[in-house]
């Protein structure tokens, strides 16, 4: 299925893909790990990735962001008849201070619950908190 | 600039986007508050959204999504240039469970700083909180 077009990328080994649920549009393929961490609040959690092997979202083409929007659309119906989840949470780490820990981009996809503990709050909320003041704003 | 769809809609109302700083690609347009925490970790924070009044990622047609990540291209040149952040948290809420609190999508675009007390964390680092188990996990 994968080109392996990366020897050393973790999302352009084949093997990664044959060993996770997958669902396919084209040019992206969604990956989920069967038995992710199951008693926790990310259960349903995967990624969506373009085949070809992109850094980040800002490099994806015109073909890949519709086959990846195609594909959201067909990974929220697939995700709201398994785990029937309340709303989602999307998005993207671009580079190491953002915790990309992949050099491959992969779209996170978590389905969020009503009965976690942290329900209501958004991508935004820990960057928001007031312990997390840069440096520079000191000055 | 906006067709004013919904009335009741904070980003349809195109008093909004007078107001802010703004780029545009055809359907889709970044704003952002000058001024906005200047001086917290958000400096240079926006959101990308479809002119046409859509609630969710998933109802995006074809070309609002290329619009939109053409647009995107733009605005990471215009935050590099302006604020040289060391990369970016991108992202939706999705729902009220998601911190979601105006229904007309937006997509968070967060430059991020190697001098934040938090860098390195990613959009998943809240969620995977030990202290976020779901009650429904204690079963």
């Amino acid at each position: 299925m994968n080109s392996l077009q990366n020897k050393s990328c973790y999302f352009c080994d084949s093997r990664v893909i044959d060993k996770e649920e997958v669902l396919q549009e084209g040019s992206c393929v969604f990956l989920s790990k069967p038995g992710y961490n199951p008693k926790g609040v990310l259960v349903g959690s995967g990624v969506i990735i373009p085949l070809a092997h992109r850094t980040s979202p800002f490099e994806l083409t015109a073909k890949e962001v519709v086959d990846m929007f195609k594909l959201l659309k067909k990974v929220k119906h697939y995700l709201d008849e398994k785990y029937q989840p309340d709303g989602y949470s999307l998005g993207w780490n671009v580079g190491k201070v953002s915790g990309q820990a992949i050099a491959h981009v992969h779209l996170h996809v978590m389905p969020r619950y009503n009965d976690e503990p942290l329900a209501g709050k958004g991508i935004r909320f820990f960057l928001k908190q007031e312990n997390n003041k840069r440096q520079s704003a000191a000055r």
